[in-house]
Formats: C-alpha cells, sequence, structure tokens
C-alpha cells in the first residue's frame, strides 16, 4: 500500500447559502482544492452526504458533481454514515489511492440544510440514529444526546457549568477562521444564559447546521514530497441504539479507530499536537478526548477545565472553531476537520495558527457514536 | 493488488416484505452470504441502498447492518449512486480486498420500498435524476426513460410490439428463479395488452419495485481457489441531466465502464457467456447491448428480436429474470445481478442454469446512465 498525500485543500465557509445549490457548493470545495493542487483532472470522485435525498431533492451526488466538475467520465459515488459521511468518505479516498487503482482522488464533504423548515431538519437528523429502537419512541437526536449528557453529569458529579470551557473555545477559535460560521467569542456568563435545547443541553452545547462544503486533493505521497501525509486511516462501528452498549459513556468506536489510527502512525496520545474532534455536543467532545487516550475516563471534562484544550495548551482541540463555532453541515463536517487540520500542518491556519504543530488528528462521529472515523496527518 | 474471489452468495426473494424490517432483510442476505462462505467474521461491509433515508426513516444502514449481523466494531459504510448503489458498494468491496486492506469483506445491497404510498415512492426515485433542471420541470423518472425510448423508436424506425422480447425473456426466466418477484411468463399479445405508464412505456416495459437484499462474500483469490473470480471491475459517469449528453441514445459511462472491465479481463463482448444487463426499462437492456458491444447502434432491439438473448442464444440476458420480472429494490439491484452471475458460473442456478457459462459479466446502471458499474466474473 502507498503512502497518500494532500496535495489539495479546498472549502466554501460554512453559512445560510441560500444563493447555492447544493451541486455548486461541492463544486467550490472540488474545484478549489483542485486548483490548490494544481490538478485539472482527478481518477476518482467520492461525496460523503447525509440528508441531499430528503433537503434538496436530490441523490446520485457523486454523478452530479463529477458533471458540475467537468470531470467528464470520471468514477464517482456518494458515501453515508450519517454525520460520519466525509471521514468515510476520505477512508474510501485514501483505500483507493493507498491501493495504486487511482493516482488523483478528490474526497468533498457537502450538506445543504438551511433552506427547509426545522421539522424537516429535525427528521432529517433522527435517521442518524435507530428508527425502530430510539426514534420510534419520540425522542431527537438533540435528546439522546442530552440522556448521554444527563449520566455523564450524574455518574462523575458535574454541574452544567462545567461543561463551558468547550464552547469557550470553540468560539474564541472560529472567530480566527473566515470559514467559521460563528465568530464571536462568548463567556461563561453568556454560556450559563443559554437556553435550554433539550435538557441539560443548552443552545451552547449544541452544533448549528449549516450549509457548506469542503475538499481535499488525495495523491501517492512519492509524488508530492512536500504535502502533508496521512499517517493513520481507521474507521469502526458500534452498536447503533446507546441502549445496546455496554456503557453509554463510552466511545468505543472512538477507541478502537483511534487505537488502530495511532498504530498504523506508530504514535500515541502524546504525540498528537491538535486534535479536530467531532463536538456535535459539549459531552461528545469529553467522551472522543476520553476514548482516545486523552483524559482518563471521567475526566475529559476536568482537562477542558485545565486549559488543555486551549491553543497553547497540551492537546488543543477545535483550533479553528470545532462543529460548534465553524459549524456543522453534517455531511460534510469531517472534512472541514480535516482541511483544517491539513492547513494547521502546512502553517496555512492563518490567525488560527497553533505553533509547532507536526502531528494531527480528527475524529469523525456518525450518529451518537456509531461510526467513528479517525484519521492522524503529518507534517512533511 | 491481488485478485478477489466471490466466496459466498445470499439473496433474499424479491417480494412485498411487509414483515421484515430494512435492517433484517440486509442481515438475511449477509447472513447467508457469510454462511454459503463458511466466514464469520468479516473486515469491513459495504452497504449500497438508494431511498432508505426517506423510505424507511432509517440513515446509517453501515453501522445498523453491522450491528444487527452480530459484526461487533467492524468498518461499515453505505454507497449510494441511484439504482447503481450495490454495484458502487461492490467497487469498493473488491478494491478494499485487492489492494490488501481487507481479508474478508461483505457487500450487500438491500433496498425496502413497498410500504409507503405509491408517491412517495415515484417521489423517492425521481431524486436519481436532475433535481434542478429535470425533475423542476414535472418530468417522472418513467417519464425521462419514455422519452428516451420514444426518440429510439423515432431515430431507428421501431414500433412499440417490436420491444416485446426483452420482457418475454425476462418474464420466462424468473419463471425458473425462485427469488423472483414475478414468476410467469408473458406472451407478445401479454406485452401488445400492457397498459400506459409514461407513452410508449407501458407496464410491461417498466421493472417493479420491491424489497429485498443481496449480497456477497469477497476474499482474496489465493484464499479461495474453487471460487468464482471477478476479473473486470470499473465504474464510469456520465451528465445526469439526459439533455446535456451528445446523444441522449449512447450510454457513454457504459461504454467507458465496459471497455475498461473488457481491458482489465483481457477479453471482448465476445468471450461474453451470459450479461445481467440493467433492463429497468426495456430500452435500457437495448442501450445497453450497444454500448457494450454486443450490437451496432440501433440494432439492440433486432439482437432481441433475433433471439440472440433467449438462455440458449449468443448472449443470454436477465438469465434470472432481470430486473424486469426478478424485480428492481433499486440499491439492492446491482448485488442480485453479483449474485446471480455467481451462481450461474458455480453452475447453481438451477432451472435458470446456462449450460457451460465461463464468462459472465454484470452491469448496474445508477439514474438514466449517469453512473454505470460494469463488472466480469470468471467460472476457477
Amino acid at each position: 500500500m502507498r503512502q497518500v498525500a494532500i496535495l489539495g485543500v479546498g472549502q466554501t465557509p460554512v453559512r445560510e447559502h441560500w444563493d447555492l445549490p447544493i451541486r455548486q457548493l461541492a463544486v467550490n470545495a472540488g474545484r478549489a482544492a483542485m486548483e490548490d493542487a494544481g490538478v485539472e483532472r482527478v481518477d476518482g470522485i467520492f461525496v460523503g452526504n447525509m440528508t441531499s435525498g430528503l433537503l434538496n431533492q436530490q441523490r446520485h451526488l457523486g454523478a452530479v458533481v463529477a458533471d458540475f466538475l467537468g470531470q467528464w467520465g470520471v468514477e464517482a459515488v456518494k458515501l453515508e454514515a450519517a454525520c460520519g459521511s466525509a471521514g468515510s468518505a476520505m477512508r474510501q479516498g485514501i483505500i483507493a489511492v493507498a491501493s495504486g487503482e487511482m493516482d488523483a482522488v478528490l474526497v468533498i464533504g457537502v450538506e445543504k440544510m438551511t433552506e427547509p423548515q426545522g421539522k424537516e431538519i429535525t427528521a432529517a437528523l433522527t435517521t442518524a440514529a435507530d428508527a425502530d429502537y430510539e426514534i420510534i419512541h419520540g425522542v431527537t437526536f438533540v435528546g439522546l444526546n442530552a440522556l448521554i449528557m444527563r449520566r455523564y453529569m450524574h455518574e462523575y458529579g458535574y454541574q452544567h457549568d462545567d461543561f463551558a470551557p468547550f464552547p469557550i473555545n470553540a468560539h474564541a477559535n472560529g472567530a480566527r477562521n473566515p470559514y467559521a460560521l460563528f465568530r464571536k467569542p462568548i463567556t461563561q456568563q453568556t454560556y450559563a444564559n443559554g437556553r435550554i435545547v433539550a435538557d441539560p443541553i443548552t443552545l451552547f452545547d449544541a452544533s448549528p447546521i449549516g450549509d457548506g462544503a469542503a475538499a481535499l486533493l488525495l495523491v501517492p505521497a512519492d509524488k508530492a514530497p512536500g504535502a502533508v501525509r496521512v499517517i493513520g486511516s481507521a474507521s469502526a462501528t458500534d452498536t447503533l441504539a446507546i441502549h445496546d452498549r455496554e456503557n453509554p459513556l463510552w466511545l468505543k468506536a472512538a477507541e478502537l479507530s483511534a487505537n488502530r489510527a495511532y498504530e498504523q502512525a506508530r504514535i500515541g496520545p502524546e504525540d498528537v499536537d491538535l486534535f479536530e474532534l467531532h463536538d456535535a455536543f459539549s459531552v461528545m467532545a469529553a467522551l472522543s478526548l476520553e476514548a482516545c487516550g486523552f483524559a482518563a475516563r471521567g475526566a475529559g471534562v476536568r482537562l477542558a477545565q485545565n486549559g488543555d484544550i486551549l491553543p497553547h495548551g497540551r492537546i488543543p482541540i477545535c483550533t479553528m472553531g470545532g462543529l460548534k463555532a465553524r459549524g456543522h453541515p453534517v455531511g460534510a463536517t469531517g472534512l472541514y476537520q480535516l482541511a483544517e487540520a491539513a492547513l494547521q500542518l502546512r502553517g496555512d491556519a492563518g490567525a488560527a495558527q497553533i505553533d509547532g504543530a507536526r502531528i494531527a488528528m480528527t475524529q469523525n462521529i456518525g450518529g451518537s457514536g456509531a461510526t467513528i472515523v479517525t484519521h492522524i496527518l503529518r507534517k512533511p
């Protein structure tokens, strides 16, 4: 298997892009990645997306994106694993290049969510969870995560206010990223005043939906000696329904995929300089940090309280805003994380730059942890 | 790249499975393929599906199928390319095994369509076509294919009755396949009396939807010397909207993917013993035969009229009923085709067996030819 490098990075700002159809969002990001790489023709396109069939009345995104990118005849397909769709598209893109099957691959994550009515969006998001054993009881996707957060607080003795460092860090970092949806820092007081979405989750614990696309252009590493390298790539699953898990506070698929990726990269969590984790909800940030070995069980929140997750801390997270402030266009998020990690390692992260970053990790979560994809990147 | 073999085959009958949730359909087929192969643990699961988010309120099928198959922790993802979803899942499964990334892969195509109301199903199927440039004008997916059929008749001077040999062959063959939805032969008279769906397409030109799942268990060929081999695998795209094509009667993506597959297999159309093509509509069968080199332009219908597509003809097609009689659970169809081709090469096709079949080709089409996946299999 060949090593894979990231030769091009492209993204659109996360916004309410009412003037851009979903295909154009994907094309804008894909075209930017191709121009960044100086590549005009690719061998394959892997598109990550979750909800376009329902929210945009358009499936078959592989073909439509290939078509409007002018990549006539190219192999193209869409991958879906709920909010883990883009990380999954990256996995297949990597395998296609690593295997020798393709020499230049475009991976694009895209989602356009803000046009339909709120109830349609809520219904679309519930399809990430178990329709027959969870959603049928009337719980929403936010509701499921609220149950996890409540249990976490009960089990480990935290108050709601203790989670504030996660969104405070995310919003502070998002303010330095021109592609972020929210660019305004928040305070402990803002957090405390957040209105409840699904108790105990408030507005500042829940990442916002958005429209956007992010893309990477992948090539064999030996063709691009100066480009960021992929040194770890792994995906794992857990039960879809949370009640089927031995411990609803442990992300087994995060542990599994992170350990596989560490092994491939021959590193441990102590070697990671920044971690773009999946802070769809504050509690998921804590659970990711714990499952990946950055904090003991129940100590993820304490890690944040100690300032270790800040840009100058031990393990900076959400360095360009995370899901909370950059925004969470669900099927695009995994590639926003990877694009940001690649820019950090290139030294192209602008005001959000983490000094001396050499190794970056990303983790994209589908559902409440049922699909988890972990990647590790290294500065060339 | 390693050669890939098909060690296990599983399928459910295509029916109105009102008693089985979509996950159970997938599990039944997947489990059957694993038992057929004698394999209890796989390294990856690739699920092809088109409409579950809309029709079953369940996305994230990779994780749910892994979960209910008892494949704890395994990597799993869903692929979608409209009706070409299952062929696309096969492509990724093959690359995963051929690359050495995985040693045992389960590919499953699944669709459950018959429970919702007809108008919901029609709406779900339109998402295979171009939402912004085709569907917005009010045309349905059948309507688009009716335009193609009308043009074909005009251009090449055929009457509607001339297409009868396609469904007559499909229904005769389906009668010999216990997994087929329709098991009753039809006559030229039945065809002539078919009521119009979208002029000139009648009931007997259009394949029926259905519920079902088909699965294959893939391993490296050197681990299974007696198993059917994959000797060609290619996928290509064309414009999504038919009006953007140079010639709406030429399936460029079929030509491209078939030629790549022929090259890999080092064969030509004259070496193919049976062809499981994508007869979603009678005219698509003709177009596939032409684009893949079995008939000259406009001569696909004549090939059928000459009897060349019959079980004892020059190039038997739809040997176990095709989409027309076996049924077309859209995102599962590509794997039904592959399962049937593999059974034929093993000599396990029962009453539908094609004598002396050594090389089989399958072709799965997404939309009206925007994604086309071609596979070539060889008897060991």
